[in-house]
């Protein structure tokens, strides 16, 4: 079959591969429809993580169920589903109590597992014709008789809708609060669409690039630019002296304004914007060794934290990667009701032959590539 | 000063009473601009409570401060203020917890306070020119720059948005979910409208008068026509199998759709309509002693309720007057960002002096007559 | 091999039947070494529920396993296994939420399977050499290195200690509250035992079997004997007006001290002895139809509840059966660090051979007969 | 009146100072008959806080209240009375939602008033014969009939026993979890306390002196020498992996084994103590600025946090001082009925006159020092 490989730092190329195929009694085969490029991915495709070479890429992945398992007992052949991209098996301690982002069965040194992501496990993506899919009745979100009209919204349960909404459900956010929410790209998107949904009262999104800006008005936000250099006071006086609730959607790939990598800078923001008692959470991926961190602190996995004034402030942080199965069949009750669409941010529809060239523009950040979604 | 007073079942008039003043150190004085007739005002008016003749009645009110007493920090003469309809003294233990609606300082037999009611302590009403309010710093909720411009919004705080509300939060409502409200009046009304605002996939409204079917709808709503017979059956359709969470905004004199009274009917079907492991919440008033009910069961506050059916599909209910406070600070930010607009129920805005005319057409529900607004 | 099988009202028999084996590739065979008699099976051999002849009865299973299928990855032949009473699938709504008891894949006309048990699915008991378990690797609960040594503690980890946990869940106990728990059957006496293992400061336990009460004070609660007629006024006398928080563990079953059956009495009395804003769990079990009962309120499910006055209380209640897998981990801890011993209330361990006569003696409440485990 | 005046940096006196009384209709005056030192005295007595010079130090205050202002309803002349430290208004938005520690009213630059503390507003302390108490029904707890029998537990409530509980309940520990403890001080030994009492299965206190390591075995946690070098492998030994919750108890003056202060080092051995989705209750202080720190990046109240590991592991931290009346009421029910006995830290109870010499032994750690009660 055709599968996206990463041959190395800034290279990767669409070419056969082994099929994918059903390996145990649990597994299903899934014929991918749409299968998105992440954010996540150019961390692996700039070289910056221990990726291996010759692995498929693609963790954010839809499709059609053609073949499952002998101890498969939900999941059918023609079955539309959306797969999350973390993996799990359903039954160690951290599924059983929903932190399917942290499973202790994937073969993975850390808790969790996903497809096609570096040190989680060695599962194949999904940026290829097929995809095996582990516990496939655990991960499957079979989805409604609207699947195919609304690919575009139902894909992003993947991932990014989820992610940006766990960023909400970490810091809590309550009908009626205020938000600041830190980075717009598709994550940051996601978190200020899903704190207005979650009933906000005001929603503010920080980032400089002006697309994203404007998709962050579009999306119900305030949006403030943050290469004017006052942007904590213009949220203290948006917010009566500080946000409710934050959100931190960049990760330790933060610059300040001037280009120079500065990892720490939105966390200390986070706790000059947000209020006393406030919470933030934090989906942005944070690393506990960077070699490439501009500083001997940050590398070895240290932030510069201003821990003495969050301490001060009585604040909460929550972090992680996303539970997807914790909030998708809900999250996708809102697609098929008509109440949310979160395709609103999709710039691109390709073919997989054209995903090379897609990572290239989406990795040099060219105005309005905002989100690309594959179609095999 | 001219205020609205309980003469007698179906009997009330505006006349000169005594003034309104400081008697505590921690009284404030307020001068009502809007007061609004609420449909528990009616269980008074018809003289099925045990409401005092002479008592000035009026529980939802906002106004100006005019004075304060020397132990007031707070509040200031001039501050706009919406004042929750139960009084709670801030320092008791049900009060210190947020559960201001059962007060245990107020001068009441049972726990809770609250101005012009029956069975909830002496306070006059605010269908006056002036109201007492007793520990004004705990009590008073200062309105936002924007006050006078969207007063029939905020005058909504007093009771009916956040109870509304507390129905919602009762039967802990989560984005994505499906919710069923059993009643359009204005509080069931408030219901479907929080629901909607905390992030319902789907909101389904039962009640049979076309006016509050239609404002149902307004608010985002299915309007679900119970005289028909199959709404139980509309909803389970509507639902897959059942509401994840259901809202009770009826109380005792619910009636079947042949206009016998019949208390326990939309508890009943609640437990129906909302699926195994759901949860309800009750704001519809219930009674533990009713001498006017239908039968010598309901008379002790009795109902015949499906328990079997209720315990087997591992329900929850709660219940109770809402604890107003714990909520009007949050949705006071909703209608300051323009976020809700919950006076889109107001029907009419009266004069004081038209009060008695418009209880008697509120209480004969007659069409078109939904929420009235005093400006005395 | 050999099984305890029903054979109609108040006869049952240890005999031969068909071996249990691996079905489904992710099923498991487990050897028997402890099982318990329940309450519940005394519903069943009382031939009051729609229990169907010839099947083998015994919820409450611990043992080795055996044998696995091929879709099984976690669970290993040989380790000692605890097995919920009821059956979950890992994967569907309920499942993936903790909601177990209310599994929506087996084979049950209304969620939720068990072994052994009416109308809860057509799965076998474990009051028998073997057990087949469905699903092993989500509903096996590994047990650790003392299994042996604490074998009596840890079967109690299958139903009754988490049922009883579950009581104070629902209940939403918390340190320094006190509790009043309605019987002291193995349940109530395991909702009372979790109410102090939770940090209660009072917990008070209900009945009027005098070997009960005994236990209940080992237990370290206060026993109150509701034979004297006043013990909802003792209750508010050691709680100055009202428990925190109450405890149904009686059931439909419910009698006066007369001995008429009256299912509706615990909750009334409940609603009467927890305080406003208090909150109720109710793990007695109270059917949709029951031909037995009394009259033909409660033939059809429904009982005379005081809902006035638990409205007017503000009280919340949460009902069902305990999803056991969202506590048993966790309670095992407690058994393992010897924090907890739930094995207090064993008053006999007898062979499979003997289980008749012990139904026998169990049914009749002879004194003295608490808790009888079965060893195969 | 007899007070124990701040001189400057180790210079406490008992001089004679104005008389506290009554000055606003709120107020209540206490005559005081236990209060402590705590650990925070500490921190103004070494010098190392912007504490003025003259005024009078004690946040643990407890006794009889001797005179009430006009506006006080609840609080009476005789009442024996336990304060928080600290000061709430009880109607800012903090104090209604039950953050009292972060009140906005008290006349304080920052949220949060406190008795007798630097940079918490201008309040007296209660090392004295008399203290004024500000909005005395909200900030009274008013202890039952054994107060005085009972006195050196019930004065624990002012602080360091809502404040170890407030570690435990930021890092939402549950029944059966393992906690691990770093701090062995008053704090610490009350987080271990709380942890039991709340049902975890297993504790771990981190310290290294020997009295405090005795004490913690004696609250019944398992207690690890960290000047051995290998504490972090000893928790994970005993947790299979990593403690559920952790809670930090030193602050920011921890220092390593040699004596270096290194403010980050315990929180850094949460992290890795800790199993990933766990969470952290962080009651020790760390400030925004301190010129005494380290190096220039502490002195900026900054921490180099092992953040990417922190993210890694999905875990959560939630900090500050403790919401004293959150808790008190319940705590002190636990005292009532004999569940807690706090008192067992109390080394040494003293008259008022010998506090500055008690100030010297406490402050340079002499052997058995542990906890002191002043007797004005």
């Amino acid at each position: 079959m055709k599968a996206l490989v990463y041959k190395g730092p800034k290279d990767v190329a669409v070419e056969e591969v082994r099929d994918a195929r059903v390996e145990r009694p649990t597994d299903a085969l899934v014929r991918i429809t749409s299968t998105n490029i992440c954010g996540s991915d150019l961390h692996m495709y700039e070289g910056r993580t221990p990726m291996e070479t010759g692995r498929v890429l693609g963790h954010e992945n839809l499709g059609e169920v053609v073949e499952t398992g002998s101890g498969v007992d939900r999941v059918r052949v023609g079955d539309r589903v959306c797969l999350p991209f973390n993996i799990g098996c359903g039954f160690c301690e951290n599924c059983e109590r929903g932190r399917t982002g942290f499973c202790l069965t994937v073969d993975s040194d850390t808790p969790g597992g996903a497809y096609g992501f570096a040190a989680m496990g060695s599962y194949a993506g999904g940026q290829a014709e097929y995809l095996r899919v582990p516990w496939a009745d655990f991960n499957c979100l079979v989805l409604p008789e609207d699947a195919q009209e609304k690919e575009n919204d139902y894909v992003m349960l993947a991932d990014i809708f989820p992610t940006g909404y766990h960023a909400t459900e970490l810091a809590d956010v309550s009908p009626g609060e205020t938000v600041v929410v830190y980075g717009a790209g598709p994550v940051g998107l996601m978190a200020a669409y899903s704190a207005t949904l979650r009933g906000a009262s005001r929603t503010i999104v920080v980032d400089r690039l002006p697309d994203r800006l404007r998709l962050a008005e579009k999306a119900g936000a305030v949006a403030v630019d943050d290469s004017r250099g006052d942007h904590v006071e213009q949220i203290l006086d948006l917010t009566d002296g500080g946000a409710d609730k934050g959100c931190e959607c960049v990760g330790y790939q933060a610059h300040d304004p001037e280009g120079n990598e500065r990892p720490e800078r939105t966390m200390n923001d986070l706790v000059a914007s947000v209020k006393a008692t406030g919470a933030i959470g934090v989906v942005g991926v944070f690393l506990p060794q960077d070699e490439g961190a501009p500083n001997s602190l940050t590398q070895e996995g240290k932030l510069p934290f201003d821990f003495g004034q969050f301490w001060f402030k009585g604040q909460r942080i929550g972090t992680g990667q996303a539970n997807v199965k914790a909030y998708n069949r809900r999250l996708a009750q809102l697609i098929r009701h008509d109440r949310a669409k979160p395709s609103f941010i999709v710039s691109h529809e390709l073919p997989l032959d054209e995903a090379a060239e897609a990572y290239r523009n989406f990795d040099d950040r060219v105005d309005g590539w905002t989100k690309v979604v594959l179609k095999p």
